[in-house]
């Protein structure tokens, strides 16, 4: 039951929409890795050759998924914020859907051709671009308590913003780093997730921003 | 809970599994975007080149994703005036999801096919056909307020199935349109969904058909 | 918030598990429709006649939607009078998922082999086995009104029962009927989904089993 | 609306992205039952011949089906415990989302190899590393009443370690087997589901555990 006094567009289906679409990436991610036929195997040793041959596939698909669950992680505290949408909100998500939605694309690029710098442009950028446009997200909807319960302190508002901005230009400078070498890129698309998800887990305390903000209601 | 009296059927499943059959379409869309082979590229030229090559299924995937989410606003934006469902109601949004989950044949179609006078056509029918279901949609439901809270003023009855309508007969003129020109019918298909968002997210003052409307009550 | 008294097993999880297989059922169907490729039609006729040869796989993706969303709606039906699960009752789900998530391998076998009887077989017989865990769903919910609100009543139970019932028993008369003639046992798969939709949207007077039955809690 | 007391990181979004997961994953184990094309095949004998090689694909397809639903279960059953979640536990689910959304990979090499003992070893050790995740999710929410609502006995919470744990190792003494004999390997692999599903299914007095827990708020 709405108790936000807007209308007609309701969180709770973007949500849904949202929610759908990082669940349907997340698993079409594996589709990219190709198995062997048994028609082209022979003997054990070739079989295990060809399954150790998989490993940029793999590792393209385990990267790409913590990526992925990390925006979805972003997107999932943002909206914890958030007591309604608009327009302007909705087409900001659509957007960063459609980034989202390429990364089956660019992972499967990368698991081909990680050697290319090229290509490991077109990844650092599919998240760089990702993660400006959850930035944007952000920035819109708490604009002057835009889609927020009570208006969220400015103190909360920036340290926010500052981290969503940092990922993004992670993937940027990855991106710049590529053309210095194509290793040191790679790298840095590699560390960022698996940081990220270590400064989640182990506590450091600088988990402040929260504090104090009330929390959306639920279920509307 | 149900406080609409009509048993049995309920409206958040349907929507449900419309907002299911959205998001994987919306994902599935880039699995037509073929990804070559580290096999069949020799050299950071011939990928360059390759990847240029793909913009064609680039740009149906991009104008596609926007389309699907343009029908999945207008429905969404339906719903919150819709307090229940019956029968038929479902029935009329089942085939709207087969004209929708047709969408990734005639994307491929179009990202392969560009060229061909005979694949516009297929393209722009298959969403004159969806938008006229939507429109059908509307029509039943606010009907006598058949499905809505407390019936829709026929002023906004009447704003709303006008934009349907428009939306839909846009593609029915992008199918004509290609007999003479498949590149003007083309031209048509992407100028539409690129014009309804920025209608949607630019300000113009023609938003006021909701106003006074109440909404339907949610989480039924 | 539970009001039923059976602790720990949510209704509303195993109606999001089973929405989110039949959507993305009723939407991977359609990747079973193999596009040409660009490289293989040269000119206006060839590609005409190449998209024409379609025929029986999109019109199998027509009909297997179409049967799809009969069974949806009949288990939507079902669960409405539905105020708890329990362990058997998500198996024999369970059970009832995997019949309905085999439907993209029949439908691609009968898009591909129409014409030979085991095809016409397994698909009728795909259909037979989804019908009749459908009713078994229905049969052991009902007994003794083990997962309803209030108990239905008998004459309603037998009612919906008597339908289900008829629904498989129409498939596996396909699958016989298919040993005399293919096209026949064909043409009763096509029918049966069209006569059930045409009786579900045509008003005949026979829709009265619902009556006086209370309806289940939703939102739990 | 919460009533947790925990802001900003809700159960309900959680359960809706692995729900979402399991519901892709279930489903798309089935793209990789490969359909012969009308092309290759001459005759009823033929196909048949064809359509019964098949087995070991569509047999996988069964078993690996059996085991994602036995996983969901212990999901969902682990769940109605949950009032709330944390950082810590949203990755550990995540985690578990990886290792399972890798199945659909891991049962189409069994399709393929069934007859390799490398395969069974990565198929059964797909499954142990699940079924530790989801011991550890367990294991970490219940750890001093953490995220459940008014803390588990330690009698229950026991209890439900030892089941989750021994489903770990059961695979665990999969991969041992098979290094001895592929054959026993892939009996113990098939035969852990459906031992599973019959004590689910078939009353056998060891069911207390949950009797007198509070269940946690849903909605939430």
């Amino acid at each position: 039951m709405s108790t936000t006094g807007v209308p007609g567009l309701s969180k709770s289906r973007l949500e849904m929409l949202c929610d759908g679409i990082f669940a349907i990436v997340m698993t079409l991610l594996v589709l990219e890795i190709g198995v062997p036929s048994h028609t082209e195997i022979h003997g054990d040793e070739q079989l295990a050759r060809r399954l150790l041959d998989m490993w940029p596939e793999v590792l393209s698909y385990a990267v790409s998924f913590a990526l992925l669950a990390s925006f979805w992680f972003a997107h999932h505290f943002e909206f914890s914020f958030f007591a309604r949408t608009d327009r302007r909100h909705i087409w900001i998500n659509i957007l960063f859907m459609l980034a989202i939605s390429f990364v089956p694309v660019s992972t499967a690029l990368l698991g081909q051709f990680y050697r290319y710098r090229l290509v490991v442009v077109v990844y650092a950028g599919n998240m760089a671009v990702a993660g400006l446009l959850l930035f944007w997200n952000w920035w819109y909807a708490t604009r002057g308590g835009r889609l927020t319960v009570e208006g969220v302190p400015e103190r909360v508002r920036k340290a926010v913003s500052v981290r969503l901005l940092t990922y993004a230009m992670l993937f940027a400078l990855a991106m710049g780093l590529s053309w210095v070498s194509t290793a040191v890129g790679l790298a840095v698309c590699v560390a960022v997730p698996v940081v990220y998800i270590i400064m989640q887990v182990v506590p450091h305390g600088m988990d402040a921003p929260r504090e104090g903000v009330p929390e959306a209601p639920r279920g509307e």
